[in-house]
């Protein structure tokens, strides 16, 4: 199936110059690659803004296919659809790729450390720029999930619904598993200290396959890779090199990612996943409407802290509903399960359309 | 509380040279580590063989004082307990840091793949030297318990009692975690393909700390580090290096781990872990009794699969007992719990004793 095209994508050089950011450094300008389908200024249902995941892009359709497009729940026809590539990511916006104006040269190591607050404040200001100034919801999964609830916390009167998938305060063992990638990252000689000309990609991709272990499940694994050797037919019995179909599987995805995303991104972003956080008194000021749902073997996010949230949310007066996904995906549930997606969105869009 | 001491600490090199590995290779001679505790001639009980888990030693009361004492069900008054540190290991026994007396000079990288049917049948080499024909039991942990398993598939006679606590062969998420850990080492630019001076100190620290959040379980990590700053006083949200409580937790194990064991001994056992196997013919011929022990938050032997691994046995009519210990620790519950694991030892005993 191609993907959906958008029907406009830009890159929005935001207003604030410099942009000054959470953790107190700033960054003299940024820009932000957005892709808009539907038409923003015509969409009965108005505009959904869709926050994409650690390694996503602005292109919504083209990593959530099964759940964007006509007669789906992210209906271009009904509504804008608009994904904004994160502040940090290496996809189109400003991050550690990015030159620095102050120098012409990448930023590297010396790009600033971003939050989810940061992220979503320049989308605003992107959004504006578009002449968006209103959001029928926010939608993500995972930290985009995360920029969900960001938005409803910090611009209470700009959304009326606020989805978040698989998302809440990273809990300690997921703080724990990014901490290795970093490690991963930083202790390969050539990442230089962010000062890199070719990406460290045995750290990278390492990675990358700490993290495939977290975004799946071990029913899932057992079932595609079991204790079958590696299907390039070498005996993982034979030599120390030797591997399981599984080992192939996460060499493969860190040799993919490390060609596709650039190493202090992935820093970066990771970094900002840790970070985020929710206090009551955040939480309380939520006005939009908030639909959480877990992931029934999602260990990173489990479902039970999902579930929790809503009850922290309740709690403030504020109106959330919580549903779950049975599913042996994981944490990639919200991708991989797009037909169990689906009706929750419809129906989480549903309960604003009166 | 200061360990008991073994009444005899002694190396037995064994009769056979060279020594003829499943995997093909062969190591000119293999001396093994022995504790013993007790007096094996005298014991009323008989010998107890007690197999230590990936980094343990031949010294078992040292890593499971709880259950090994005057007292306590490996009690060396009425057992002999013999431990023996395995093939491949460092800390007595022949293994990669070992001089090669062809060369004069480390295995390093050349130390032949050893598989626990090879530690099994070196620690039977061994027993026999010390004049130990036949065993009460033989009892383990993790792949201390696939030894266990080994004994009573590969030596069906020499055994009345094989106690094997959260061990089954691998699952996929185990081997994948494994073969990070050992990508973590071996891209470590100072193993040297193994032939190094100086340890891979830093791929071997982030190997150990994959592997810590393995052996722990999610609310364990949730309940000791929630999301505090690391107890230093460092700030997590300041800077790209600044810990959580979690990670300053992992470096510091990883980093008193590279001090205390060899980066290859490492790859050896986590290696003959990935490897071991068990088909229902070999299961069906064991004739001593089977005690598994599943640990209910065990994610990396999933407790599930220990109680598959009882009713794989009982269907080959091998009298096998299942039980579960609820726990939070995980994997390491074998370790952590002593006073949930020392009834069932003791019952498990009990059985054999009629």
């Amino acid at each position: 199936m191609d993907a959906l095209e958008p029907a406009i994508e830009r890159d929005v050089a935001l207003d604030e110059r410099p942009f000054r950011l959470e953790g107190g450094g700033e960054l003299p300008e940024v820009t932000l690659r957005c892709a808009i389908y539907g038409c923003p200024e015509t969409a009965p249902g108005g505009v959904i803004l869709v926050c994409h995941a650690l390694t996503g892009s602005a292109r919504v359709a083209d990593w959530w296919a099964g759940v964007t497009g006509p007669g789906r729940p992210l209906d271009p026809t009904r509504y804008a659809i608009i994904g904004v590539n994160v502040l940090g990511s290496c996809y189109g916006s400003t991050g550690p790729s990015a030159i620095n104006p102050a120098t012409g040269r990448p930023y590297g190591g010396r790009f600033p450390l971003v939050t989810i607050g940061d992220m979503t404040r320049a989308q605003r200001l992107a959004l504006r720029s578009l002449g968006v100034a209103r959001l029928t919801a926010v939608i993500g999964g995972s930290i985009g999930g995360m920029q969900a609830l960001r938005w409803a916390t910090d611009f209470p009167d700009d959304l009326d619904l606020c989805v978040a998938i698989g998302a809440t305060p990273l809990p300690a063992l997921g703080l724990a598993l990014n901490h290795l990638q970093r490690q991963a990252i930083m202790q390969d000689p050539a990442w230089q200290s962010g000062d890199y000309a070719a990406q460290p990609a045995a750290g990278l991709s390492l990675a990358r396959a700490i993290a495939m272990c977290s975004y799946k499940s071990a029913a899932l694994f057992d079932k595609r890779f079991g204790r079958r050797p590696n299907r390039s037919g070498e005996d993982p019995r034979r030599s120390l090199a030797g591997r399981y179909d599984v080992a192939g599987y996460l060499d493969h995805q860190g040799e993919k990612f490390f060609r596709r995303f650039d190493a202090n991104s992935y820093l970066a972003l990771s970094k900002a996943m840790d970070v985020f956080d929710l206090s009551d008194a955040e939480l309380a000021r939520i006005r939009a409407r908030a639909h959480l749902v877990g992931l029934s073997s999602d260990w990173l996010f489990p479902a039970a802290g999902v579930r929790a949230l809503a009850e922290r949310l309740r709690a403030v007066n504020v109106s959330a509903q919580y549903d779950e996904i049975l599913t042996d995906h994981g944490h990639d549930g919200f991708l991989a399960e797009p037909d169990a997606v689906a009706p929750l969105l419809s129906a989480a869009l549903e309960t604003i359309r009166s």
